[in-house]
């Protein structure tokens, strides 16, 4: 088992701004066995290191992807690592099994509250009718997909549910950092 | 009303190469009222003019989004565009109603045949489930959500049948260019 079983794919567009993402990020980077890559500190022009990235998922047996919700899905860098990363013969098609049973566990913020997601709000549709785009990726990649973690309203949360999503988050990373015990 | 109604933003990440969307791309061009930019040649470095692409738009009052489908959404560099491009103010949020009542066409290629898009196929799901991350980007920003243009297996059509998406693609696309007659 690799030293970093956890890898948590941070996109945050503004990383400095952050307040509601970096207090979820903060409250889980220390755990052991998990590393974190901030994509947009990485690359902020874009130009991803293909190669680390991919050496990164290997020693990986989880993969956490954490962001705020942009325009319904992943900030464009992070689609951007979708694309340059998950290649044929690495992350599908023949030979491309580098991915295949990681967990991938999807933690995302939003601006809008719940009901902003349901049927009479302003998004019109329930936040996971929005899932299918990211939880295929994850499958088509072979990886086993984990009940992902919704923190509405991030950015408006007070400070003590703030930080119960937090411990949540917590907690879940502390788990899936565990051995497996069954496989 | 402007010289050229529909606004086309074609986001091929490697345009010289392609073949089904560059016939696609080819049938409508020179159609009178079309007005095509194409992202990844403009912006090789994803550096996007957003006043440049704000200018277009609102001189436009039909917005078509053509590209290849990769993983089960917009390239990275349209996602990018509508990050950088459709921004409170502009799009949503007060006195952000420049797209309002613009009709949007989302025109895209798949490398699978419409059989990998069933439950049984390796995509796990039909087409059209992905949809709600690009139409709600449409509806967010007030703009009237038009029935998609879905060419499966682009890179492997027979010749004729391909001609036959492109035809059906030009009519659609002129049909659209016409000032409206309910409004």
């Amino acid at each position: 088992m690799s030293d970093a079983p956890v890898l948590l794919i941070y996109a945050h567009p503004y990383p400095d701004r952050s307040i509601a993402n970096a207090e979820l990020l903060t409250a889980v980077a220390d755990l052991q066995g998990v590393r974190v890559r901030s994509l947009y500190d990485l690359y902020p022009t874009f130009d991803i290191d293909v190669s680390a990235e991919q050496a990164a998922l290997r020693a990986a047996s989880v993969v956490v992807w954490q962001h705020p919700l942009y325009w319904y899905s992943v900030p464009s860098l992070l689609k951007h690592w979708f694309e340059k990363v998950l290649v044929r013969g690495f992350a599908y098609g023949p030979e491309g099994n580098a991915l295949w049973e990681k967990r991938c566990l999807w933690v995302v913020t939003t601006g809008g509250d719940e009901q902003a997601f349901g049927t009479h709000g302003m998004h019109g549709r329930p936040l996971h009718e929005f899932m299918p785009v990211v939880e295929q990726t994850a499958l088509f990649c072979g990886m086993r997909w984990e009940e992902p973690l919704f923190v509405y309203a991030a950015h408006r949360l007070p400070p003590g549910e703030l930080a119960l999503a937090a411990r949540a988050y917590r907690e879940r990373l502390a788990a899936l950092a565990q051995p497996r015990s069954d496989s």
